[in-house]
């Protein structure tokens, strides 16, 4: 084991060993047991267990992993060697069992839980939406009420699925209810697609939630979204990333899809426009890759580079 | 069988059963024999036997059904709830041979034909794009000559096929000869790929069509495919959505896919744009979705999107 | 709705309207409403929220009843024409919340129960091997203690995973321990795969099953298997094909799939081998079927054809 | 252009030019033009527009042609050179119309007469399996009535569907009737799957038909279904093979699967059982390969090495 | 074999053969053997021993072949028969042994070598990057250095990767070392992804390369991107598009794919910018497809695209 | 790190933690830097730079590792539970250039090596199958001349490629050659598919092989197989399984399928025939799955299932 002081461990160098080689963790960065310490910790939270279409994101961790083997060290647009600065791990997965939501969310909560313990800076890999709760939960508890900003294209603020409390759909709600997340301080982009009754959005709004909705994005473009972003967030942020954020041609392997979303390039920039605001991100999530409804392996690609982005947004909220 | 007068029997309730459960209608609606009768009718047409390269659309209306699982009640942008405001309905499939042009024709003009006779206006679900020729015909028997709205990458007016006259790429040209559209009030809009010939676009302006190319898109933009359409289109109005007017990034499963075609998004707001026009839409279709050809399904999502735009587009139009 | 005595409603006639056309029910039968009664019904049971490894069983039944749509009325092995003597339908899906294990197995024993009580002999398609439980639950309660006959590599008589007791390997240890199936009288054939330890089958027969491991089959072979199976069997009879018993080359599309497993000839020779024998099978189910691994539709046609047997076994059960 | 008199013109050496590279030709051969004349001639029929369920094997012979680049020259089971004793070339494909099932089988019977005409015997890649019937013609034109052998699922001697007399379920009674084979020396080995009623395996008997179902094959094993052949065909004879053969698992890329076939051992067994027997092989075919449904190859890797023993076969017929 | 002075033998007529027939060559278009000369050659350069990460781009000329099926005579945009106005053919591919990195080049560069040398201009279709150092050698043989456009994703000027000078990340740094191209004339247009170090971009620019990235593109659009090609660049002009400056959505199926990339549209845009602008193209290929990756087929639909447009721009260099 | 006399450090136990869950080594087992030495230890060897056909068996080692999450510690037939008896352990990859055979190979036989000098036995993962010369290399210096026993379609004996004398075809010639094996008791078994000349077999069984073509297998079954195997191989032996064994249904998923092989079952049946035949095995290895081609994850199922018995093998050797 290391001691705390050395120089971050970084990634294999893939000029060395090739990409293709080796046991897969994220970036191909040590684990946690390996590094002996994190400033960022990269939690896998493989459960799919309160998702209300299509399952499979209980994979997500490890295709997310697998995509994430082309990751280079250098951030060019931040201008940040993320590994080099800071020690990033990967600290495997959550062991949360299939069968118990409740006892799931609970195992997930605890894993983040001692990494903020630790210090970390915790990047939460999903699973479905609902891993966002114990995720946020977990950070809260180590930072305070947090502001949100979600890229998704649903507002997660439902009340019940058959009847109940927590599925990937209501989770924000409930994070809302118990005073884990400021919704007037918290924003939504990218929400889209047809809805159950009007009363959706109108209740999201009551709740407090700031929205930029698919359809209004092309008028307002990555320039608006950053703008709206950063005039509603106040720190300690968390970022939540549904990758159905993207259109299902980005992103087809997902649980819920919905046509007529944002381009990877959209979703990149628009995380890259937090940089340098003087936020402090304490905690995030890609969540919702679900890779057996991904052939070609795009969504996982989109969800590592999104993953990496937010890892540079953690090192960088670290440095303070 | 239900009264005419009462309210409409909408789709089964996905906050109580889910989604994957049940057979499958389009957006869970009831059937035309549940629901008794009907304002919009949803009419599959599978048939794909007038294509000329890839084959298997006659698929489509199950693939369409399938990803049309997600749609729910309420479109936002319409600021509508379709299916609580009009009797829309799965009218199941048109008996269409596989092995007989003109037999298929004539038995999918009967069904929609029936349909028009009933009262309903119907949205069409290909099938290769030749099933557009026989739902013209029917909605033109009912409503009189129509003026067109055609999204697609290919203009479907030439003359003929492996001397065929009927044929997914020459119907449109059989629709005007016939009299059944008007191409003096129809607009083509994503046009691209390449050509046989120069005259293959002079040919179809001297029909008198409208386009807007592809490749004039990016200057146009949706605000100027929207402006051309309304400029151009008269009541009544039948819109087609050729799929592949999509670029294969969106919509890979289709026939003739042409790469550099339009987003979902651009898709989806051009038909939103036709919204409270005052425009008299009695018909339309979304065809040449290929399932053998969509491994991750986002065609037939797409397909399944822009048929509930055209859903909302023709309950609105049933207002007055 | 029709009398009940009336003849049989049978199959929508594929020489008349295509196989790909219409809203897809199993084998192209009619729905228990069309029928008004049922003397075999198709019930799905799309749930899979207690497996333990890939999830997607949940479109189970949708899968299969799209790869039954080549059913034909004649079982020429069994020269009976099922549809003919029997009314057999689809009765739809149970509602089975994904998000509630218990609350599942109590939407679909009371659907099971409904059908039973209505006179009519059940078919479930699954759905992960959880869904046995309330099936066979419901089977006991009508017709008292069963025999099984169980198709599958696992014997899904371990105590518990996660600490949960109700898993999809686990439930028939359930089964037997409420009395609803009868070890001593129960056969599972196809086992195989690495275990836990050796208390795995050591406890499974000390429970009372009677077993062929995989690897005792070539040995056996068929009629082997089909001896065994007649041997032990006591009426009344429910019968499980899960369809991991099948090589993963025939049944890729599965939760747990184990290499070195049957051949769809095997297995379909085995259950056709249970005709004549004056067994009185009251239930059967196929369940496992995960369509997102099922890339070219095997698992789902393989199941279909065990299924369309299983079908005729009841039919035949009935006659008496 | 090469004189009749040289060596035969062989494929291209895999040892010198990779498998993967060059325009693809069945086994790398040269095609007509290259070579001027042919002994064996492997002619594409690519049409499907007379299937009844999955479209797609009108990129059968391409595929084919792809999976065939394994081939090497050497048939060791029958110890033969195919390529060095005879000039064996690809003829390319018959120019079928997709949208003309008459004209379609006429420019097959046209390509396939020509070259039976310029003496080369004939083996027709498909296609669906109606394209059986027009190189059926083109043979017995050349030879005579013609003994067949066909292995399949299906007997294809249905007399219509949906009013049609020729789609890929009826070839081979209209065959029968036209007298271009004769039933009383033919032998179909491998039929399985439901039917349509009794009559349709009793009709075909009447016909004349000489039968081993799948059912009975594993009695009876590539022996018992070698002895049948060769007790029952007399010269001339045509051999057709339809993929669907074979298991699922081992053609999944069909139009019609059953699950419950011949491994691709058995069948090449039985192909190979037939030299030396002294039949006069003048014609041959296979079928029904659609590799739109065939993801991982396998079909068209299956029909091509099918392919390759048709062709030992034909050039041991034409030694004498 | 045809005399140069007669009419360009062109393609296949899809009107008559459809496009699914026939032996696969780029565009259906005659091969070099058929029509004994060439102004523009397509040269297959099936090599991948040289990539990094995942292979598969060794049936990348195949793949480009079968989704060239589409592509018609007339290029609209450009207004331009390049069938007609010149003679284009299919050269086949160059037999590189995939074993040898040395060998595999040198025969690349023979191939193209020897259609420089008979006046053809050639248009190399991939293959890793790695074959555009012998294409860019044999242009540079024969047209003196080059000023090079490269839409990529990567600069390809990394020194070594495992100790090894030329692997498809490093083969620009190896041409502008020997003189082939001229960096200070050279554009690099869509970089963007993960760099190792900031020295990646600064040492790139020291070679004198001018760049546009993927991040600075939405600012500058097609237009921008289009005039700081035609500013920098200086006849002799060679273009080399690797597939991977699309967006993983557009061309999933690459060796090294990055998230945020362009659009097919965007992509094809730039290419027609270059048309009328006096450049001499001297050269060109189509990278990175690596069709094993390409479950839907749209990265080399796109790549078959980008080559038809390549080819206008080389028909219309030869007219002076 | 452990201490050499503690008990062996297990795999995850996936009754507590999912299988889904953690990152991926082969069976869930600890790293070799986890458990600090190893009786058994799997190391992947993820080259693919001498495949001469379809490439992507350098992911071969991750996707065996992926199928192998569904391993349990007790092997039932064998009676033993390896991972308790001896320390098995992941030893992660060989750092394999990829564009270095010679380099590749050297890397590979350096990694075997420490492993063996270590006192551990090595199961090498492919990669191709040339892979296996260094592999044997370091085996065979560590225990002597190796009796080989090769399950594989093809002989692997063929004297070089593209004038290569080491591709993944020629390997076990020159293993031969350089005394690492003695062919004269060495076994092949399920030889099959076309060849280059008689010469090809002649050859081989020059070299000293003893055989078992595929065709041969159906009469000796696998009993034949195992005592053919156990009449000519002697201490000590190297089992090298080229997945290609197994017929493509089983195995599509490799570089070179040939149809007409064995399924999973026979495969595992032959493994499990070696065990208690007092013969010492000192290293074996699974190679030739290439992911890419194996969209079902069929191939690196039954390769996880292969290595399973060989590390019981293994195991057992140990045991004296």
């Amino acid at each position: 084991m290391r001691t705390p002081a050395s120089e971050p461990l970084g990634p294999t160098d893939a000029l060395v060993v090739p990409r293709f080689a080796g046991v897969r963790t994220f970036a191909r960065l040590p684990t946690l047991e390996q590094a002996g310490r994190a400033d960022v910790a990269v939690l896998g939270a493989p459960f799919d267990g309160a998702t209300t279409f299509r399952p499979g994101s209980r994979f997500g961790p490890a295709g997310i992993r697998e995509a994430s083997l082309l990751l280079r060290p250098y951030n060019e647009p931040m201008d940040l060697s993320p590994f080099a600065e800071s020690q990033v791990v990967d600290a495997g997965d959550a062991p949360a069992s299939p069968v118990d939501i409740e006892g799931a969310h609970r195992a997930i909560e605890e894993s983040a839980g001692a990494l903020h313990a630790s210090g970390a800076r915790v990047l939460g890999l999903g699973g479905d939406h609902s891993v966002a709760l114990p995720l946020v939960r977990a950070a809260a508890a180590a930072y305070g009420r947090l502001s949100l900003l979600q890229l998704d294209a649903h507002t997660d603020t439902w009340d019940s699925y058959f009847g109940a409390k927590v599925t990937h759909g209501t989770i924000f709600r409930r994070a809302a209810e118990e005073g884990a997340i400021d919704p007037h301080h918290s924003v939504q982009i990218g929400l889209r697609g047809s809805l159950y009754a009007p009363a959706d959005l109108a209740e999201n709004a009551e709740l407090g939630f700031s929205t930029l909705l698919a359809r209004e994005f092309d008028a307002a473009g990555v320039a608006g979204a950053i703008e709206l972003a950063l005039g509603q967030l106040r720190s300690p942020v968390y970022v939540t990333v549904d990758i159905d954020v993207l259109d299902p041609a980005f992103a087809p392997g997902t649980g819920t899809p919905e046509a007529g979303g944002l381009s990877s390039r959209e979703l990149l920039a628009i995380l890259r426009g937090l940089a340098g605001a003087g936020l402090d991100l304490v905690g995030a999530d890609v969540v919702e890759v679900s890779p057996p409804y991904d052939p070609a392996g795009v969504t996982a690609l989109a969800a590592a580079n999104a993953a990496y982005e937010l890892v540079g947004l953690l090192v960088l909220s670290g440095r303070s």
